[in-house]
């Protein structure tokens, strides 16, 4: 009964992967058992030999959709990585002297610097004491005011509307607009979030409906940015999958798509489609010719369009161009422009700000009806608003200086070094994982991520079932332990069947990057020896 | 076809009571029509002739769950307030000048000001050059260093641990230490939040399973804040009701918690009890004695406790004491505080920071599986992070200055002198209040509402059913458009039937609130005597 206990413990915090404990691991701090995975909640079994099963919310009866989702981009990885910090510290002796963390999007924690700019409009909205120091620029006083004027009470520290403060929705449609070469913005469609991510979960959770047969299916990328997976799964809605073609740059095509919603709607009601463009993991740009496939199969298939575009400003080779949904969709004719649903996403953590800590973003939506749009703003009427210095840095991102304007050089200098350095670092990284032989990158076109395959010999595969892992996830488990590098598994993202990834950022100062590519190297040469 | 059309946008328009448009209403600006609750839907299906029917997602595809919820305080009354402002604007004539917004506790927007060393930590975490400045305070910049220091790439635009900086986790659970006279706290359980609505719902989300008879049942108050019936709502659990007894200063009563949970077993799983302590919209503040009670009941009966304890420094009856959930949980004795699972939440909103817009919060779980609170850490990483400046904005609420400290005095000035004034409103509130004939209010003990019962003449009744609305949505509504008062209707928060009441908030400048005071009474003077 105890040994079953154990058992089922383990097995769970083998199929949760999440958790991971330092309990259990030997005094070599080798990861390589089982006993290593056992979830905080399993090694709490155990001492609490079974009083567990008295508690009302347990693990067998909270929400199932909850406990399925999985999200690799913050899992195992990420939780081994914090422990061996933490042994680190402790003086605990390893063949590396820090952990690099290139798991997640994360830029200013990888040492990218702020924009002076947006720093200083959201501390004068803070503290507008400020106003008074002649260490603020003219511009920044401007914008600040300005938002404030919009504020209850002009203070930051008042709710704004749901949808998100006038001033700043109105500056995203003018953002918009000019982006998109004067195509028409409407304020009204403007909805500042939380993040992108919480605007992609708010039109996913207006979409879904249904049981059984009529259980909403949103299709999605594969590989995709695991957010989606999670959310689908938490809602109850049927992921519908789309392979994106590695062997032809990550391309979008358009039979694959029209093949996967046929399949669906065997056993569910495909309602929208979800695209990442720039991809995210796979650091594709798609080209016109691409979207408007896309556009012609959501009109074709009556599907919803979601478009994730929050890497928008992150293009780094010169062949590619960033092509808006909306603007696509608009040339596209009437037909189309009128008809065809889209909410498209764009947030402050990525770009050339990276202002993650924020928690800024914003969606347009077109052709919505009216009436879900009124649903809309009362479902984010519930969380009140969103981070309202959020808000302000979005306003930023979307009004920067002008020329003319006091801050307009230094910001200029700011973005362009930032982007490219970027391009520099996209460019060194598809180099050097190109010349690792079992590996290959595609060309690294936008984002801020390689996705490279990796040749996983088939001894290695076997040793990685002993431990319950899939191939990859022990891959990168291996890489984590003997180089002290972080990255994320193909399987958090999901790929073709028997093709192995994984997802690393390339935020990394250029010095430290060169040698992180090298470390990946070396790694990978005597992985493929060890496992020959 | 078209008519009926119009008669079922205008029918939807009533049932949602949503989106008021100045679409419809008469030259006089005349409310009394119910052409003037169309919605925007509405309208537009008029104008598209009926194109909408061609969408992917309508009204009628969409989530019926989200379709479903309401939420009162930011419902009809305040998007009917944000016409008449612009119709002000606009220079429309009305019998006063502007719309008072007594709708919704947001301290800053109705002219409290910040607390200084809050905003001031907060400005030097996002603008670190303003560590040279001789203006700010050396306890200010301790305390932005420590929390920078803890922020990868000592940046506030770095994602945090999804559940928050740690240094502020740690503050929390010192405060929890001392606000419960030394119950030890661990920061282990604490979770940083987007305000506490956020941490409210991912609770409720982990409770919710199972189907038909077998659905997760969740106690609520009645008064309640309507987060909760809109997030159980979305979240397709079943709503339990217990009625707070007005009779008697809103006391919660065992036997009636006793009674509803044992009916609602006949036809759903109650799993959760929530409780609003000091409450809202009530204003009451529960006795040691009343909170053993709950306490005793959830043992009893299996429920797991959310404990609303955001207005937990609002306190102005010099009879009543706050009692955390927490420490009357710990003084019961091992056998409820081993096994009772109590989630407690906090928040920047209120208290005397009233830092609405940062989002900030914090909940403490006690008792928790540890496998669930793994997949409570999971489910809060899909959404990466809270917004770090809420975050450290929560990190002064819970870690203000110290005697002996630069800022402590003119810090506890300012507390001290909205907490003063907080409460010089509550009593003056309640006093004018009751002296308004047909119009009783209870004893505002704590929060920042009021919530007093109005008697609304049957002749009134009937006009109101005229207009297929509430009597006290009715009311409010010739509240607004007569005075340019906005509150809430009682209908919004749940009451016992046959009783018609208002929330109110406290937190007007003084002399503002004796002039809204007069102008509700001799409103609502007229009211009795026109519908008499």
């Amino acid at each position: 009964m105890y040994a079953a206990g154990v058992r089922a413990a383990v097995d769970c915090g083998l199929r949760l992967g999440w958790r991971l404990t330092d309990r259990g691991a030997g005094p070599a701090g080798a990861w390589g058992s089982a006993a290593s995975l056992i979830t905080e909640g399993a090694a709490s079994l155990l001492r609490d030999n079974g009083r567990n099963g008295d508690r009302v919310l347990t693990i067998g009866n909270m929400n199932p959709q909850v406990r399925a989702a999985e999200y690799a981009v913050r899992g195992p990885i990420v939780i081994k990585a914090a422990e061996i910090e933490k042994e680190l510290q402790q003086g605990s002796q390893k063949p590396f002297t820090e952990v690099i963390r290139a798991n997640i999007g994360d830029a200013h924690a990888m040492g990218q610097q702020p924009i002076t700019f947006l720093r200083q409009v959201v501390a004068l909205c803070t503290d507008p004491e400020l106003f008074e120091s002649p260490q603020f620029p003219a511009d920044a006083k401007e914008r600040a005011q300005r938002i404030l004027l919009d504020c209850g009470g002009q203070s930051l520290g008042s709710y704004s509307a749901s949808q998100g403060l006038d001033c700043i929705r109105r500056d995203v449609a003018k953002y918009v607009e000019t982006r998109d070469g004067g195509i028409p913005a409407d304020p009204d469609n403007i909805y500042i979030t939380t993040g992108a991510s919480d605007g992609i979960i708010t039109i996913m959770k207006l979409l879904v409906s249904g049981e059984g047969r009529m259980r909403t299916g949103l299709m999605i990328p594969i590989p995709q940015y695991p957010l989606y997976s999670a959310a689908i799964s938490e809602l109850n809605a049927v992921q519908i999958n789309y392979y994106l073609d590695e062997d032809n740059g990550w391309a979008l095509d358009k039979n694959e798509l029209k093949r996967n919603v046929n399949a669906a709607r065997e056993y569910c009601n495909p309602k929208a489609l979800c695209i990442i463009n720039p991809g995210n993991p796979t650091g594709q740009v798609q080209s016109k010719k691409c979207i408007e496939d896309v556009i012609t199969f959501a009109y074709e298939e009556k599907l919803f369009l979601l478009a994730d575009e929050v890497y928008q400003e992150n293009i780094y080779s010169k062949d590619c161009k960033f092509h808006s949904f909306k603007k696509v969709l608009h040339e596209m004719g009437p037909e189309y422009s009128n008809t065809v649903e889209l909410v498209s996403f764009h947030s402050t953590s990525k770009g050339y700000t990276g202002e993650c800590g924020f928690r800024g973003g914003y969606m347009e939506v077109i052709n919505m009806d009216p009436e879900v749009q009124a649903q809309l703003e009362k479902l984010l009427s519930v969380r009140l608003c969103s981070p309202v210095p959020g808000q302000v840095a979005m306003d930023v991102v979307v009004n920067p200086p002008k020329p003319g304007e006091e801050s307009y050089e230094m910001f200029t200098l700011e973005k362009m070094g930032i982007l490219h350095n970027l391009a520099e670092k996209a460019k060194l990284t598809e180099k050097v994982l190109n010349t690792i032989p079992g590996m290959r990158c595609n060309h690294l076109q936008g984002a801020m991520y390689a996705f490279p395959r990796i040749f996983i010999p088939s001894k290695a595969i076997i040793e990685a079932e002993t431990h319950g892992m899939a191939p990859d996830m022990f891959y990168c488990m291996r890489l984590l332990e003997e180089t002290g590098i972080c990255v994320v598994p193909g399987s958090g993202f999901g790929q073709k069947e028997g093709t192995y990834h994984f997802r690393m950022t390339i935020l990394l100062p250029v010095e430290k990057l060169k040698v992180l590519l090298q470390n990946i190297k070396e790694f990978h040469t005597k992985f493929l020896q060890k496992h020959a």
